[in-house]
């Protein structure tokens, strides 16, 4: 099989969007790639902190109304699509909920060859990395270290505390087939 | 019929971001905008300033490879099943070889409700606006004003020379159903 | 004499950037440009939504504290003393109390030679791009509109609500000397 | 005697940025942070890319001009007079000349109290969190990460390769006095 998918799941500040990038790098492969991020900025100003669409408390955490879940359902059939029309591509997701988040894409998958990666961080380290980025709401990384992985499964796990996301991008893509 | 999708084509600078900005604001539901820029910003960096990828010359001419074209295929076919699993979606387009770029677009839709919104501004004013943005190769403007207009059909057609962005949203607004 | 400083002061979204990114370009020697947005990102992340520093309301409104002034203080007479080296510079400013803020700037301009420019825009129509540039908070530009020009005199005024950016530039230009 | 001043000199890449948002987080007194990055972006856009300016080639050259270095000098000299008016101030600079750079900062310094910084990092691990960053030219992090070290003195030392950007600054603001 080809892999057509790989699904990175991890905390805010854990290091994915550099592990990213990096994977674009090394993967001779031209891989697009999404994430929730990319799907936040194409939302309407208004769904950003109303109470349908996601809000970031005061201390970083983050709640997801209805027409969120219903835009971003059809956002992940979307990307399952542009899948199976032959690109391949690299999500960078946050499973707030942890398995539930997995079950969302879970159920749009049908067939598609996916490769499940954790990343991991140190929660303390994150929240360190969460200021010295300066552009995040202080609290998220802390938070979310931990629980985004509940009863969630991969193929691969890294972690970033110790190893640089180019040593890990290097990792992932020995499971690249 | 309930329009799915609202696709923008206009130049570089002739203001559609802006236009999709007040769209999103003015349009009751909520929907979601996608565009060239976005999907550019998915590509590897490798992929950016390479012959099968995307390429800005110094007189802002811009030319796209294979590797571009097939992924961006794939892309189209991801929009319209996101459209079709229920988002209403506003796109942001540049047809640089015009009329070809939108049967790109058409050979996808297979019976989706689609606006088409062709967005115009005079060269010169758009080349000023150019200036005043900072952070484009200048000539884009000029050289684009035109020719991504040739032979393509639209709905309902703006201009930004002289009305401003909101103002053009309500007229497209109107043509929603 | 030879202009040695050129300060633009107006409400936010009058379009005070563009204008500025456009005298760079067509004022034959370089200058440099600094402004209150560059001061405020130069400050901890920590002032920022701190009484003491500056926080935005959700209506628009923004209120400044005292390490705020006092730091805003000793910027200004870091840019006179840039401009008394020999380095020629356009400020990008929004007088909140009107007079009050001219006169902070004129007690450290010492015998400098200051072009004083301007900028208005209808109140409604920088409200409209506001909502077309989608990173404001709504309500900014309507309550700046007026009260930035009160009690403040001007050597040139330009208009954006009618009179694009660049021919605004060429305008200011023709009065530096 | 009080510090005034903190300049941390260290090679693109090195990780100087995180380490100042860490400092301005961790120092109990508010600190302006202004750097080589932001004088560019107060340069004309005309002035990046051009013989008289700064440039930067394909394998991550940087070339200064004649008006650059005028500017710069200016530049100092109103840091230097912002820091004596009572503002407390981190500096983000990368000697490309190594100790020439360090002279142009203390001709202009003049008994201000300044707290020289070395940040050090590893070539190759600067070079992956290059490709991790994704918006730098290749091959900027490793050939700066040497020598821009030539010849300087510092009073305290850091090493991002195996240290977190908030131990480093928590290791500096032990020396701020």
């Amino acid at each position: 099989m080809t892999t057509q998918l790989i699904i990175l799941n991890g905390g805010s500040s854990s290091g994915k969007s550099g592990i990213i990038r990096c994977l674009q790098a090394v993967l001779p492969d031209p891989w697009l790639a999404f994430g929730c991020d990319s799907f936040v900025e194409a939302l309407p100003a208004k769904m950003r902190e109303s109470d349908a669409g996601i809000a970031v408390a005061e201390d970083g955490g983050v709640s997801v109304g209805a027409d969120f879940l219903a835009l971003e359902a059809a956002w992940i059939d979307g990307v399952v699509a542009t899948a199976r029309a032959g690109a391949r591509i690299i999500i960078d997701e946050v499973f707030l909920g942890g398995a539930a988040g997995q079950q969302r894409w879970q159920k749009a998958l049908d067939g598609l060859d996916v490769l499940w990666v954790g990343v991991r961080c140190d929660g303390a380290v994150a929240a360190g990395r969460e200021i010295a980025r300066g552009d995040r709401v202080q609290g998220m990384a802390a938070s979310q270290a931990a629980v985004v992985h509940q009863g969630v499964f991969y193929d691969v796990q890294v972690d970033t505390t110790h190893t640089e996301a180019l040593a890990c991008a290097r990792a992932i893509a020995a499971h690249v087939s």
